[in-house]
């Protein structure tokens, strides 16, 4: 059967999440069931990672296999008509060897969290930012966030429903950029604990704001302990951008 | 009475435009509502513009009198807590002279025409772009804009309803750039008619969909009638950017 990859963006807000949920819908069922509305089959659309309920994505990643071969844009457009009126769409669909796995294939995660960093509450940008009013240094948090590059055990940075076997990941990138209002925090790595992005962030709001001295972030990375971080950012400020797959491997 | 400038965020979307009406809430009214919450008086909010349904704001301006001084960011304060949970936004507050008119002293307007450029709908921007799918050549709308600058007789571009005196207009700006999927339109003038901008983003759209010819453009600005000119453009990719004064007039 052809393997296809595909490409999604979607708003997280209206959404339980990736993963299939009793409690409501989940991108995986919206795509899963354009699918079906598509080709009449129940087939499986297996993600790169799971997202959690209203956290965004630019550049989500699958992979499914379909009865019969399509041609992408086809595939593309079939998809997009079918699963209105849900935020979800397909950005581009590309033919995979049957090896690519979305998840199991990636090399590596870009997720974005945005702060609008003002006095007034966001319009525009309402379910798209973190809305926090006081202003922000984000020199402090650009070094703070430099503490923790590197191979480290994340248990102070990791929910405590987190499956992963190993609290140990390498992070690659965590850079903090002001944008006049907009602050923007953008994390790469191999892949990422539950909630460790967000509850990076949490703890870098707290050197942006004063609350922490610079140096207290590497004293609770070394903790290993939850308690030891800051409190979790909210969803609505985190999107995954990218998945990375090796070159030739799309 | 104290005079004060307030710069103005909104959401046009659920929103029937800048001016009263009977049949929706407008932007005035939902800060005239909000002043007389704040300080238990009905006062006359005046915009530097209206804007027509759908359209959004990032820098609209209006002043407003006060039956007594208040420090600005009260003022701020009190009116974003009190026109919830309508989508405007109060980003500034500042005090003016009494001869400041948000209008009157404008010496310029900026807008932006966002346009997502692919084929996938818009999810994360729905409401916020005008989707058009098929590949448009920027180059060729950039080419076609630069023909409209200048000082002309705007009467192609006016809408029928346009109450302005003359249909003549000095056109200081009109860019077009792309950003990836997106095409980015910026208009500045001193003034400009009725729907002016929509109908020129609608007609360079003809052009970057290979349609019309780049000098098809100049044909139909000399044309001095609505029908030569495209069609217009919907509101929900519109914005109003910035109201310019003269130094030192705030």
């Amino acid at each position: 059967m052809p393997r296809y990859k595909l490409t999604l963006e979607y708003d997280g807000g209206g959404l339980v999440g990736w993963q299939r949920q009793a409690n409501g819908l989940s991108v995986q069922e919206v795509l899963e069931t354009a699918v079906e509305r598509f080709c009449g089959n129940r087939v499986r659309v297996h993600g790169a990672g799971r997202t959690d309920a209203g956290v965004h994505a630019l550049g989500q990643t699958a992979h499914l296999d379909l009865a019969r071969e399509a041609a992408p844009d086809v595939i593309r457009n079939a998809l997009n008509h079918h699963v209105k009126p849900a935020a979800v769409a397909v950005l581009a669909v590309e033919p995979v060897a049957d090896s690519f796995d979305a998840r199991r294939s990636a090399t590596g995660r870009v997720y974005r969290y945005r702060i609008l960093n003002r006095r007034a509450p966001p319009v525009l940008e309402r379910g798209r930012v973190w809305h926090v009013g006081p202003p922000l240094d984000a020199e402090a948090m650009q070094e703070a966030a430099g503490l923790l590059l590197g191979k480290h055990d994340f248990t102070t940075f990791r929910d405590s429903l987190c499956q992963a076997k190993s609290p140990v990941k390498t992070l690659d990138r965590l850079d903090v950029t002001r944008f006049d209002e907009e602050i923007r925090i953008e994390a790469r790595a191999r892949s990422f604990l539950h909630h460790q992005v967000r509850n990076m962030v949490g703890t870098l709001k707290l050197v942006g704001a004063g609350k922490w001295r610079v140096p207290q972030v590497a004293e609770a990375l070394a903790a290993r302990d939850r308690r030891a971080g800051g409190p979790t950012a909210p969803p609505e400020g985190l999107y995954l951008v990218e998945v990375v797959y090796a070159p030739g491997k799309p």
